[in-house]
C-alpha cells in the first residue's frame, strides 16, 4: 500500500511560501519513509529486536532524525502500527465494495484483514500501550477512526443494497474489530495460517446481515440488541 | 484463588515412597508460590520491568529456583498468564452457575472477566508467545483446554435450562474469548475501567442464547451458522 502521507513537491512557482512547503513536503516524506522501514523490521522482529540504527538504515536516514520525528523507538512502533491498521480497514472495505450479498462481504472483509499480519502489528502496539500511556492518545484517536469508518462503510453498504443487519451497525463494526484483534493475537502465538485464521475468524464472527426480505420496504432495518430470531418476523426471509 | 497445584504433603507411614512425594510436593509448593509471584509482578509491571530476582525476592526463593523450574523469565510470564486464564475461565463459570435466564448468564460472565486484568495478561503472554514460537505449545494447551471447558460449560447450561442457543456453542464459546481479548487488549490500551470494559464486552458480544420457546420439546437446538432469523421459524418465540 503507498503511504498516503507522501505528497509531491509543488512546482517552483516564485511563491515565497514554496520554500516553506518544500520542507514540509520534504519532512512528510521522510517520516513517512521511517514509517515503512520501522513497520518492516517490527512486524519482522519485534520491538525488542529492532533497534533505532537498524530503521534508520533501512530507511536510510540518521537515528537522529527518528528521535527528530518520533522521539522513542516505543512511539514510533505505536504510530507505524496505528497507520498500517488504518491501512487495512481500508484496503478491506475496498476489498469488500464489489460484494453482491452479506456472506460474500464478511467473506471479502475477513479475507482481507487476515491475509496481512496488520491486526497482529496493532494489537502489539495495543499490548505495549498498555505500559506506556502516554502514547494512548494516538491509539485512542486510532481506535475511533476505526469504529468510525468502519461503522460508515458498514451502514453504507447495508443501505446500498437493502440488507437487514442483524444487530446495530455500530456494535456490528466493533464486534468485527475485537473479533479480529482476539483470533489475531490467539492465531499468530500459534503459528497459525493466513487461510487457517479467515476461516477461525469468519467462523466466531457469524452473520452479520442477511439479504433484503422480499416485499419489504427500502428503510434500513436496525435490529439492535434484540434477538433477531423473534424481532419483526413476518418480514423475515421465513416469509418470502 | 488458591493455586490448584499445591497439595499437602501425604503423612509419614513408613512408605519408602514417601520422601519421594514429599520432595514432589514440595517442589510443587515452591512452583506454584514462584508463579503467585510472578503473576503479580508481571500484571503490575509487565515483563520488561520486571526481573527474576525481582520475582525471586517477592516468592521468597533464590534466582536460581525459578531458573530451574522453568528456564527463562518468558517461559514464566506465559505459564503464569495460561495459569491465571484458566483460573479466571473457571471463576467465571462459577459466577454464572446461578443465573436463571441466558442474559444473567452472559452478564455474569463478562462480570467476572472483565473484573481482573487476567485476559489482558494473557493477551501480552500471547503478543511474547508470537515471537517465541518455543512456548506456544504451553499456549496451544491452554487456548484448547480454555475452548473445550467453555464449550462445556456453556453447552451444560444451554441443556439444564433448556435455552436455545443461537450458535453452535463450540462457536459461542470461541466468539466469547475472542471478543473477550479484542476488548480487554484494546481497553488496557486506551486505560477503561473495569465497568466500562464490562460495558463495551456485553455491547459487542450481544446475545448468546435465547429462553425455551413455550411449547417446544426439551431437546437441544443448534442453529450453527445458519441466521436465526431464517431457520426453523415455527420453532421460535414467535411461534408463542
Amino acid at each position: 500500500m503507498a503511504p498516503k502521507s507522501v505528497q509531491t513537491a509543488p512546482d517552483a512557482t516564485g511563491d515565497p511560501k514554496h520554500a516553506v512547503r518544500a520542507t514540509r513536503s520534504a519532512g512528510r516524506q521522510m517520516r513517512s519513509r521511517l514509517l515503512d522501514g520501522a513497520s518492516r523490521l517490527f512486524r519482522e522482529q519485534g520491538p525488542a529486536g529492532t533497534s533505532i540504527s537498524d530503521i534508520a538504515a533501512a530507511a536510510d536516514a540518521f537515528p537522529s532524525q527518528i528521535t527528530y520525528y518520533f522521539h522513542t523507538k516505543e512511539a514510533l512502533f505505536v504510530e507505524a502500527a496505528c497507520r498500517d491498521m488504518l491501512y487495512v480497514a481500508r484496503a478491506a472495505e475496498q476489498a469488500a465494495l464489489s460484494a453482491h450479498t452479506p456472506r460474500e462481504y464478511t467473506r471479502a472483509l475477513v479475507a482481507s484483514v487476515t491475509a496481512t499480519d496488520s491486526v497482529a502489528f496493532f494489537a502489539e502496539a495495543l499490548t505495549l500501550t498498555r505500559r506506556r500511556q502516554d502514547l494512548a492518545p494516538l491509539v485512542e484517536r486510532t481506535i475511533e477512526r476505526l469504529h468510525g469508518e468502519g461503522l460508515r462503510a458498514y451502514a453504507g453498504q447495508i443501505e446500498r443494497h437493502g440488507w437487514n443487519t442483524l444487530r446495530d451497525p455500530d456494535a456490528t463494526s466493533r464486534r468485527f474489530w475485537a473479533v479480529a484483534i482476539g483470533v489475531m493475537v490467539e492465531g499468530y502465538a500459534t503459528g497459525r495460517s493466513p487461510d487457517e485464521l479467515c476461516a477461525e475468524m469468519l467462523r466466531v464472527l457469524g452473520e452479520q446481515a442477511t439479504t433484503k426480505p422480499a416485499g419489504d420496504s427500502a428503510r434500513l432495518r436496525l435490529v439492535g440488541e434484540r434477538d433477531p430470531s423473534v424481532s419483526n418476523s413476518p418480514q423475515g426471509e421465513t416469509s418470502s
